[in-house]
């Protein structure tokens, strides 16, 4: 039988390189997405679009209203920042940062894994493009791993939980590239910090620009929707 | 200005000597606690009594519905395991084990830590009476404080959040007795798996008998509301 594995679909770009990722890894996959009153709630269809495309054994949507907490542009009215440069963007933490939100995330995938009994959590984060928010780093990725063994009933009755993020050290080309190698159609995918109700990408957000910036450097051709005029 | 504190209510006896705890220690505390679709929901309720009556300078309920997840005594429709003798109790993961609950419970708390400023958190976990529960040891929160700080901008910025468990290697009596040498009216708190609508304690459950034990070896006269006929 397959190894279950837990995988955080966002419905953008890398969590859907990193789903198709676990699937070559012979899992059986079980998609996650959080409904967690985010400004950009095509990103749930998309991730929908996503899982369904995967073949995921099946897909979970956990409502988690992180308004509650406000204090982020992807949740309050703060305005995404746009046509920012690279040094900029590398700045600092972005504004477009939710508190501990891999943190929360993970937490609630863990409790799904040890429900369904997954020996795994895979998840997108990228160290290389996202340096700015503190829990996209290997070294959160690593202590987490360790908690989340102590915390469940795995870690006291043996067995393991392993955490993986094979997106870490990729720049976003190679991350477009995994995705032509694996076959991911990145159509459906969104990255957009702020797109349209149809789902149409600004192009202008950081998000937008990195991803732009990853079809060029990997020199495929870019199928994501934009918003007209450009 | 008082260091602000996030504290963990359930509504229990064990989180209100906590709360107390943490204000004796001159923090301006700042109740959270979880609407989980816990079966007994007079927690809640006794929640917001504990927190009115400690004067938290504010209390937040986060909406959290496990009963997505299943599989614990406490969400679904298990039978809450009664008249248990000791040795029983002591024996492996209980059924009223809740997957990962203080991992989510903790990160989001985290969330809430960050978002207003607070140094610490505080939670009533206990390691001597709940041992069979793997999230309430000590080498969890030890671990879980490392990650948290890992997680989020007060690790990258400079500064620290810390994981404070006052009651971890307390028996059920010395809770108790600070409850009593800090003035806790514990009449208001449910620690019963097993309520009734009116709050009132079935006095069989685990809880329930770890909480009588405890009033009977303090010495200390039970104000606890039980059901009828015991």
């Amino acid at each position: 039988m397959a190894e279950r594995a837990v995988v955080l679909v966002s419905g953008g770009l890398d969590s859907a390189v990193t789903l198709a990722i676990a699937k070559d890894a012979g899992c059986e996959c079980h998609a996650i997405s959080f409904d967690y009153g985010q400004r950009h709630r095509v990103e749930l269809e998309s991730a929908s679009r996503v899982s369904r495309r995967a073949r995921v054994a099946s897909h979970t949507v956990v409502p988690l209203d992180l308004r509650i907490f406000g204090s982020s542009a992807l949740t309050d009215t703060i305005d995404v920042p746009k046509d920012r440069d690279a040094d900029t963007m590398a700045d600092g933490i972005p504004i477009t940062y939710v508190p501990a939100r891999n943190l929360m995330f993970l937490s609630l995938a863990v409790a799904h894994a040890e429900v369904i009994g997954a020996a795994s959590i895979y998840l997108g984060v990228n160290a290389v493009d996202y340096s700015g928010y503190p829990d996209c780093r290997p070294e959160f990725i690593a202590s987490f791993q360790e908690t989340a063994n102590l915390a469940t009933r795995v870690g006291v009755e043996g067995g393991s939980l392993a955490i993986h993020a094979p997106l870490m050290h990729l720049a976003k080309h190679e991350i477009v590239q995994r995705a032509a190698d694996l076959g991911v159609d990145l159509s459906v995918t969104v990255s957009c910090y702020d797109p349209d109700l149809l789902g149409h990408a600004c192009g202008r957000c950081d998000s937008c620009q990195l991803r732009r910036a990853g079809f060029e450097q990997a020199g495929i051709s870019d199928p994501t929707r934009y918003q007209q005029p450009r």
